[in-house]
């Protein structure tokens, strides 16, 4: 096989959920070049690498040429409830449940108490000062279920009680359309605990 | 979400196997600039459409600046016995296999009775003066299993033996590893229509 088809493998089963047998079948799909999806493909990176900037309020992906994004550019967006996520894709996911109508902010990854000099860190002196000039009064922790993440989540909670900042954490339980038969132990059991009166 | 970001994930969503939701994680996992995924990945696609190129005999992936595959160019793959496929990724396939020592050629298509200028229909001259000039005595059709492949192998099974030349196809059955409980009635039925004596 020749290095440079080798090499176009090698790269595209480091995408995410990509084995070696699926990078190789879309390397296969890119080389028939009737249908041009390599150059497509390539332009779409290249473009994507030159327009997509991150907002320099918030954290999220912001337009081409835009300072901020079209949430924070958005003043219904400003109710005084923040939701505080790890990083921009969190944001597109929230914004798909189409539940929530505050605005964001990107911790930029999580809080580890032996690491002191982390992104998260760094970015915590912007959201304390995001906090007093916006007026929150209630955060929102979005985070997922792993320990950094709950560690990252009683660190915060903490720190805005402290502040007078309610704060509140996505719930945990049965994900919607599944059952106990599909979940695994550690699921069951933040949803027994999470219990609500019906 | 930014213009540039869903069109990245609307480009990406045309891979084999890629979903909308697949297209989007593979989407974030590019734009963590820290892991500069996204630029080897245009980089790697930029060197496969500069690179590849197909042997000029068999239709295989060349290696860059060669004219011939490294098959075509190893004189003990000669060996009187051509493998027919449809395209260069299924020489891979079988390559991957070990168990067949001699050449190959690409079709680049299958030969359909409705369209008569397809690229196959091309390739079947330039198949006629390889098995002269090779002195081809076997020929082993490597297709897949659908109708369009069934009609093809049985125009050229006719051919070949109107011209003297063996000819066999692929047995179809059980997949190694796998069972009656995991298989389709086709297979099931291909399976029992070839058994073999033991």
């Amino acid at each position: 096989m020749p290095e440079a088809l080798q090499n176009l493998i090698r790269v595209l089963s480091r995408l995410p959920g990509v084995g070696r047998r699926t990078a190789e079948r879309m390397a296969w799909r890119l080389l028939l070049r009737q249908q041009g999806l390599l150059q497509e493909l390539r332009d779409a990176l290249d473009r994507a690498s030159r327009e997509i900037t991150l907002c320099k309020r918030c954290g999220n992906f912001a337009e081409h040429g835009e300072e901020l994004c079209s949430i924070c550019r958005n003043p219904a967006r400003h109710t005084g409830t923040l939701c505080l996520v790890e990083g921009a894709p969190d944001i597109q996911l929230l914004e798909q449940s189409g539940a929530f109508q505050g605005s964001y902010f990107c911790l930029g990854g999580k809080i580890s108490p032996q690491q002191q000099e982390t992104v998260a860190q760094k970015r915590l002196a912007q959201l304390a000062s995001r906090i007093r000039e916006d007026g929150i009064t209630e955060v929102i922790l979005a985070f997922n279920t792993d320990v950094e993440s709950d560690a990252t989540a009683s660190m915060l909670a903490e720190y805005l009680h402290s502040i007078g900042v309610k704060s509140s954490r996505l719930a945990f339980g049965l994900p919607a359309g599944s059952g106990l038969a599909y979940s695994d132990p550690e699921t069951v059991s933040r949803a027994l605990s999470g219990r609500q009166e019906i």
